[in-house]
C-alpha cells in the first residue's frame, strides 16, 4: 500500500481502517459463504441479518424511539428534497423552510414544484455565514425543513427550534457525529457517505404518524410507506453499501457510542478553529456560535497566497481541503473516521506554512 | 477462503473472481493513490477517469451511436418505471405497454399514475410462457414500453416491433448478454446486478432527441436532462458501483465483447434446456421459441419432489435456484459471469439426481 493520505474531502469520506479491511474481505468472500457480499441476494438469510443489524445499530446509536420506523433508501440527500415534499405536502398545507444556504436552496427549488413554500428565515445577507434565529413557524404547516449542517459555509445547527409543526431535517453531513432527540424531529433524512458509509446509500428516519398521514398518489420508489412496509427492500437495495455502513456503526458502538464521538469531534474541531483563530495568516468563515464541528471553511488574510499552502499541504500527503467553488478558501471536513491525530497533523502543517513564510526572504531558494 | 459456490441467482448476481478481486484491493488502496476507493471524491480526476471508462465502455460494447447519451442513475429499474412517465409521457400522448410479466406490471402500474396507458398485447393468459406477437402500436404514442427479459417468468424478446413510436425497453436482466442494435431504441434502462455490476447502480442509455422534447416539470432526481448535463453528476454517484461496473466492462471487452458472450450464452442456455428437455424428470415452463437464455424456469413433473432437488443441488454447492414466489420450481439465472463449466457442474447435477432417483428403492437409506 501506499503511504496513507489525510484525507480533509467534504464526502464521499474517509471511512475507518478495520471497516476498510472488513468490507475488502467480504467483497472476496463474505463471512465464509464463498460468495462475495456483491453476489448474495437481498432475500437470503445473510442479507437480512445484514439489513436488521443495521437498523438496529442506528436505533441503538440514536436512541430512535419505537414509534420511528428507520428505513434505507437510494439517490443521496438530493432525491430526499422532493421525496419530502411529495409524500408530505398537502393541497391545503404549504411548508416552511429555513434557508441556510447551498443545500437548503436546493431543497427549496425541489418543494417549490410541489405546493407553497415559505421561506422563514435566510442568512443569505451575509453569505451564509451564521444560523439564523427568532423565526416565527405557523402553525399548521405540512413542516418545518432545515438543513443541520451547511457543509459548504461551514455553519451547524445547535438549537432547533420548538414547534407542533413536524421539523423534517436535512442530517446528511452531521448524523451520528453528536447526540439528538430524535423525538423533537418529524423527519430526518442523511446521505450516508459522511459519518455512516459510502455513497449510494440514504438513511431516512420517520414518524410512523407521519407516515399515516401521507393521502398523496406517489410513485411507488418516492413513497416512504413503501420502503415501510417492506423493511426496505421493495426492490433490490444497495446491499454493499447497507453492508459497509453496518460495519461502521458497528464499530461506532465498539468505540464507545455517539457520546464518545460527540466528546472527540468536538475537541477535533476545538483544536483547528484555535489554531485558526491564534494565526495571523488564517481567519474561520462563520460566526463562531454557528460553526460547523465537520466542515471547517477558513480562508488566508492574503487570498493571493491559498494556492501555495493547498499544494504544501498536498506535498505532505493533506488533501481534500481546498473550499468549495462558489466559496473558496479551505474546507476541512472532520467526520468521525477523522481522528484527533489526522487534526493535529492539519494545524502542524499550517502552523509550518506560517513559519515557513516568516523566514522566506531568507529560505525561499531552497525550499 | 471456503469453497467457491456455483451461485445461479437471479441477482444481485455473480461476477467474475478477477473484477472481485480488483475490487476488493481497490476497497483497501485505489490505484497507489493511498485512498480507498470508498473514499475518494466524485469530483477528484481519479474518478472523472473511471466515471468516463465505464462510458466509454458501455458506448463501444453496445456500438451506442453519437446522437445517445448514457447516463448512470440509482434505484434501480424500479425506479425507471416512473422516470420513464414522468419525462416522456405528454397530456396530449399516452403511452403504450407490452405485458409480459411480473415486471412489466409493475412498470404499467406506475406508469398510470401519469397519463393514459394502453396495454396492447399481453401473455397473461398463459402465466407468460410466451411473447406475444402482431399487436399494433397506435402512431403518435409517446413511447411504446416493453421487458426484453422476464427474469421471472424465462421469457426474452427476440424479435422487438418495427414501429415510428419510440420503444423503450427495460433490458435489466439481458443487456450485455447479446447484440443489440441501440439505434432501434428510444431509451434503455437496466438494472446494473445483472450483467454488468453491483446493485445500487442503473444504466440509462437515451436518445438525445428524446430529451430535447421532455416538457413536463419533473424534480431534478428524476429529470434525465440533469443527469445528461451533469455528467451524471448532479449529486454524489453511487461511485463503487460505477467503478465495479467498469472493471467488468472492461473484463467484457477483453474476453471478445458481446458477440463473444453472446455465443457462450446460447451454448450455456441450449445445453441446460437440453438436459431439462431430454429428462423425465424435468419439464421448461416457456414456449420453446421464446425461451430466456438468462433466466431458465424450470419444474419436475412430481412437484411434490422439488425441495428433496432443491436440497440435493445445495449439497453439492449449487445455490438460488429456487423459483420465485409466485412461479414456483426453479429458476437457473445464466448470466454472463456463469461459465460453461457451471452449466456442465448443473446438469450433472440433475443428472446424478435423476440417476439416483432410478435406484432409490436400493439406496435410499444410504444417501
Amino acid at each position: 500500500m501506499s503511504k496513507k493520505k489525510y484525507n480533509f474531502g467534504a464526502g464521499p469520506c474517509i471511512l475507518p481502517d478495520s471497516v476498510l479491511n472488513s468490507a475488502s474481505d467480504a467483497v472476496k468472500d463474505y463471512n465464509r459463504t464463498g460468495l462475495s457480499i456483491l453476489e448474495i441476494s437481498h432475500r437470503s438469510s445473510e442479507f437480512e441479518k445484514i439489513i436488521n443489524e443495521c437498523e438496529d445499530l442506528v436505533r441503538e446509536l440514536l436512541k430512535v424511539p419505537a414509534d420511528y420506523s428507520i428505513l434505507f433508501l437510494q439517490g443521496g440527500a438530493s432525491t430526499q428534497f422532493s421525496m419530502v415534499p411529495m409524500c408530505l405536502m398537502q393541497p391545503h398545507k404549504g411548508a416552511v423552510y429555513l434557508d441556510t444556504g447551498y443545500f437548503s436552496l436546493k431543497a427549496i427549488k425541489e418543494a417549490r414544484m410541489f405546493g407553497p413554500v415559505q421561506v422563514v428565515a435566510s442568512s443569505k445577507d451575509r453569505d451564509y455565514d451564521y444560523i439564523p434565529v427568532g423565526y416565527h413557524i405557523p402553525r399548521g404547516s405540512a413542516y418545518f425543513h432545515c438543513t443541520s449542517n451547511n457543509s459548504i459555509e461551514g455553519t451547524e445547527i445547535f438549537d432547533f427550534p420548538e414547534t407542533d409543526v413536524p421539523i423534517v431535517c436535512d442530517m446528511s453531513s452531521d448524523i451520528f457525529s453528536r447526540e439528538i432527540n430524535v423525538a423533537d424531529f418529524g423527519l430526518i433524512y442523511a446521505g450516508a457517505q459522511k459519518n455512516m458509509g459510502p455513497a449510494g446509500l440514504t438513511l431516512v428516519i420517520v414518524k410512523k404518524a407521519l407516515l399515516k398521514g401521507i393521502q398523496n398518489l406517489i410513485p411507488s420508489m418516492s413513497d416512504y410507506r413503501i420502503y415501510n412496509d417492506h423493511n426496505s427492500m421493495f426492490n433490490t437495495p444497495p446491499l454493499f453499501s447497507i453492508y459497509v455502513a453496518m460495519l461502521n456503526l458497528r464499530r461506532l458502538k465498539e468505540m464507545g457510542g455517539i457520546k464518545q464521538a460527540e466528546e472527540t469531534n468536538i475537541a477535533k474541531a476545538k483544536l483547528l478553529y484555535d489554531a485558526i483563530d491564534s494565526s495571523e495568516c488564517f481567519y474561520g468563515l462563520a460566526d463562531k456560535a454557528d460553526r460547523s464541528r465537520m466542515n471547517i471553511t477558513f480562508k488566508m488574510y492574503n487570498r493571493e497566497r491559498e494556492p501555495e499552502f493547498l499544494n504544501f499541504a498536498e506535498s505532505r500527503g493533506v488533501v481534500g481541503i481546498g473550499g468549495f467553488g462558489s466559496v473558496g478558501g479551505f474546507r476541512a471536513s472532520l467526520y468521525n473516521a477523522m481522528d484527533m491525530l489526522g487534526v493535529e497533523f492539519l494545524v502542524q502543517c499550517m502552523s509550518d506554512f506560517i513559519h515557513k513564510d516568516l523566514f522566506k526572504n531568507f529560505k525561499l531558494k531552497q525550499i
